[in-house]
């Protein structure tokens, strides 16, 4: 199935992008892993937690390969790695769209609320990132930066109502799904959007 | 049932709260709203997941929309609320007490062991506002100001007994064990009590 | 039952360590009894939560009784214990050791993958501690001392493996893979083994 193939890369670049984070903060290469296990595995179990179902990754032996070949490939090629910032900014990008549709499709397979359903997607696809934020002793990027969770939720939404709407076994669904969330957090930094704060906001 | 009428009243004060600290650290509204999202809900979600239980909010359209009301009420009327310190402290305050008597009863609904239930309707009441303060970097309020948990425990052991003694089904049971953790909160704030540091002892 | 026992030591000693630590921090009693409870049980909920299975202490009045009696032993004798490092150590050890070959078992038991199984291992040993440092907002030390986690994966591995060629049931498997971690440990302490930041490999 093409979303397994996905997924595992979504795992894999997670785990590079986690292992650059843990060699910001001094981490040995034992944390570096952990963090990397936690970026790209964290959203997901969190998802299935929720849903009380299977971890997922428990089950998946490539899953666990996946972050430990995206956790050496980071270490590697850390320095060269620094240099194509746009390189894993695409990754990254690719990351978050394939998990969102994966939290969403997993939510509409265990029959959750509409609402609930684009959360699990927004989840799966940004609370590995909250959780090594948390670990790392940082307020999380994503409650300042909100072009990272935004694009989740609208793609989120228009998946979920694509299969509301009977297309739920449509690829091309799937593939602009993904499109919509690539795009918009693009258009969403090369613009620099932002949210505004809360506290400008009636001031 | 009075009860869920209640418990969206808590849901609803707590995502304000939520709202307001996020606030106070510069976050955007995206950020604002999911903190009000896991100050309202996180305590009930740790303990549905201790109980291995489907999700109260996962379920409920209402707690969701409770949260976004409770978040846009925070944002709207921020700067009058702030003048009004005692009055969100009344309304959070039953929102504690409040979650403390829901987690119990739903700890005694599952068969727990007595020390158990009352620490889920502590969890229940506190675990939002610990998750909240991790999320926002800081040391838990909760480690420092116990007069927010022992009236929780001494309020859920009081409603615990009650049920014990067979007076599980009585409305004033609820009501008894609700005002006496109010009041002891509440006595506790007047007169700063406050529990001795671990290291004041035995020095 | 052997194991029984030696967990229940390892709940009181890691009550002990994490009401020394929230002393540090210059948390209350109650705040101290919170992070001893989360040190020493920690560990165990999270394999439990990822198991999908009950709880272990939510059914257990003795490990609560465990931590509670470890937190006291702690507030009594801080001072004696603080010149006693040598002896906590010990303990400390002894505790991780045995957390691990209790989580290895009990992913035997739920009939999970070997990576998973020695991963449960060290989640059981190490997540106490990793969720009460997040707590008082330190970075985990478990990122900085690989020591730690090391000997936990080594052991875990080594138990996991004695399993699988069918000597389950022997307990001196038991003893001499516990007997590995402490001692993988004391090493690592006595000679200062470090693992290599990240950011030393490849520069």
């Amino acid at each position: 199935m093409m979303l397994t193939l996905l997924d595992h890369i979504g795992v894999f670049v997670f785990a590079i992008s986690g292992m650059l984070t843990a060699a910001d903060r001094s981490l040995d290469i034992l944390g570096g892993y952990i963090i990397a296990f936690i970026t790209a595995l964290g959203g997901g179990t969190l998802r299935d937690l929720l849903l009380n179902v299977d971890i997922a990754w428990m089950g998946s032996i490539v899953q666990v390969s996946m972050v430990v070949a995206g956790g050496t490939f980071g270490i590697l090629f850390r320095s060269y790695l620094k240099r194509l910032r746009r390189t894993l900014f695409i990754f990254d990008t690719i990351g978050i769209a394939i998990f969102t549709i994966i939290g969403v499709q997993k939510g509409l397979a265990h029959e959750q609320f509409g609402l609930t359903v684009v959360f699990l997607g927004m989840i799966s696809a940004t609370f590995g990132g909250l959780i090594r934020d948390v670990l790392c002793n940082e307020i999380p990027l994503i409650f300042r930066k909100e072009v990272y969770a935004i694009p989740c939720l609208l793609g989120g939404t228009l998946f979920f109502l694509g299969n509301e709407l009977g297309w739920g076994d449509a690829l091309w669904l799937v593939w602009v799904s993904i499109a919509v969330i690539i795009t918009l957090r693009t258009l969403a930094v090369v613009f620099s959007w932002e949210l505004p704060l809360i506290r400008e906001i009636r001031k």
